[in-house]
């Protein structure tokens, strides 16, 4: 019998401990799970499972060996000024939720294609009228961002006949289906042959703000924005001018800079916006549990940390 | 050089000339097109491309040896009283149109899926609320008929992970990802199981009116009912009083007693109805040319006449 990892849950915005609480019983063999503020027994604490941790939050806990994020994006974990600077971040990693994310923007691209906004404004005035039709093959999609999930969306889109262009950080061989694009020449060459622009980006000091005007000049007129990065991806001001002016033909929009999205945002009652309350996908609790007990299984043996994130590239 | 044998276009309801004319001059060395009425040669005359062809049309052409169908489902050709008796009929096939089904039928069971109406209902109030998610394997799909495009739907289905249940008229062997009943006792064995329950059936005497109130009842409770048959499957009245009592939770309807569905039609305004204008798919023009040139050269040569229907079972 080995003695269970001590971890505290950490987040500002989330109670981690009803939404993870079923499953975090199911592992107490490998970890012991405490509340934030712990007030004795801190210095045992070695494993933090967080989401927009507190800012002050980490200096209780002087012998962490390693922080958990619920989420695949790690950014709320970066941005905290307290994070101890050689903290090994986690990411959760998640078969279910690549495949959630691929239905999700499927749905959208699908609404795209078939034109589905347009018949639902029919119906509302009883209007009867065949739009025609554009086989798959004839969208293309554009996807910002090959990680886990981007690459499950890419090969769901291609096995369906849509056109995937796969844009991303670095140099990719040939794939079936999808063809690889990377640096501004390659972003040059997506946007205008993009129907719909989905981003799946993580959120760094490089992409940050990535989706504004003048990106969205360069779409092809009429494009749908599928954003289903971080909100921080999107300059707001420059979305809502580029519906305005026809750039943009529709946006859904699952990420905000501010969540919840304040109830008088413009972006609510834009006809030509699709909002979900960051319902893209979710990992589920038993994709973190695993994540936990793996972490706190590397940690006892000395191993290497499965799934732990690059810092400096921020993903 | 062969003469191309003459072909007449039947529709009471659709200007077949516009919509094929392009393709079919494309053909023009294995088919000529004729306009009914025609006065000159209506006995020369070999076949026919028709869409709820006039009711005394047929007896102007007494040489005819095949009418092809526009559409898949050759029900308005069945129906009309004209339609020699021993007049081979054949039907389109088009791989692309078995995709754009499928699609379509995606965007609506993703739509249930993700509760993608709720949060437009949300949105609509600026209420952010995260309804949770369901896996696809969490959902069952029920799919009523199984022709090329039913097969299609099923591994479209199927690859995304949803449970896919198929009942169609006879027993047929186990297949990847989708599990196959017939006969009676197989559609009570899906009906409560299903939570989408799409309908893709030939219309046939025994088809007609299924989609009816004892069924709805059968459903789990809260079930989206998608309607791509034809719209005689359905007993309207039914379904309004399925959706009042809660029976049925939404209704996708592409297709209708009378198209265009009259502006006056309680399903309209529906809340929980979608309605679009016999669009799910449309053959290709593309398809529907290689079908002629194809029904040209079996009749030349003497040969069966690909994707001939079987008037007994009606499709």
């Amino acid at each position: 019998m080995t003695t269970p990892l001590r971890c505290v849950l950490l987040s500002e915005t989330l109670d981690l401990a009803r939404l993870f609480g079923p499953v975090l019983s199911e592992i107490a063999d490998a970890v012991e799970v405490v509340t934030h503020p712990v007030r004795e027994g801190a210095e045992a604490v070695r494993l933090a499972l967080a989401w927009f941790p507190p800012a002050d939050a980490f200096s209780r806990y002087p012998n962490l060996e390693a922080v958990c994020s619920i989420a695949a994006g790690v950014d709320s974990l970066l941005a905290c000024p307290g994070l101890p600077p050689d903290l090994p971040i986690v990411r959760v990693v998640d078969p279910e939720q690549a495949r959630a994310m691929s239905c999700f923007v499927l749905w959208h691209v699908i609404g795209h294609q078939r034109r589905f906004r347009t018949y639902a404004e029919n119906q509302a005035r009883a209007v009867w009228m065949p739009l025609g039709q554009q086989a798959a093959g004839e969208i293309t999609v554009g996807l910002l961002g090959y990680g886990r999930m981007g690459a499950q969306v890419a090969a769901d889109l291609a096995a369906l006949g849509f056109k995937v262009l796969a844009w991303s950080r670095s140099e990719r061989p040939p794939e079936a289906g999808v063809a690889h694009l990377h640096g501004a020449d390659g972003l040059a060459a997506l946007l205008p042959r993009t129907d719909v622009l989905v981003n799946l980006l993580p959120l760094t000091p490089e992409t940050r703000g990535i989706l504004n005007a003048a990106l969205f000049r360069r779409l092809k007129p009429g494009a749908t924005l599928v954003q289903v990065g971080r909100g921080d991806h999107l300059v707001e001001a420059d979305l809502l001018a580029a519906l305005d002016e026809g750039t943009l033909g529709a946006a859904a929009l699952d990420v905000f800079a501010v969540e919840p999205l304040p109830a008088a945002h413009p972006f609510w009652r834009h006809p030509r916006i699709v909002i979900t309350p960051h319902e893209a996908c979710d990992a589920s609790p038993q994709a973190v549990a695993a994540m936990l007990r793996a972490t706190a299984e590397a940690l006892r043996m000395g191993a290497p940390i499965p799934h732990a994130v690059d810092r400096r590239r921020g993903y």
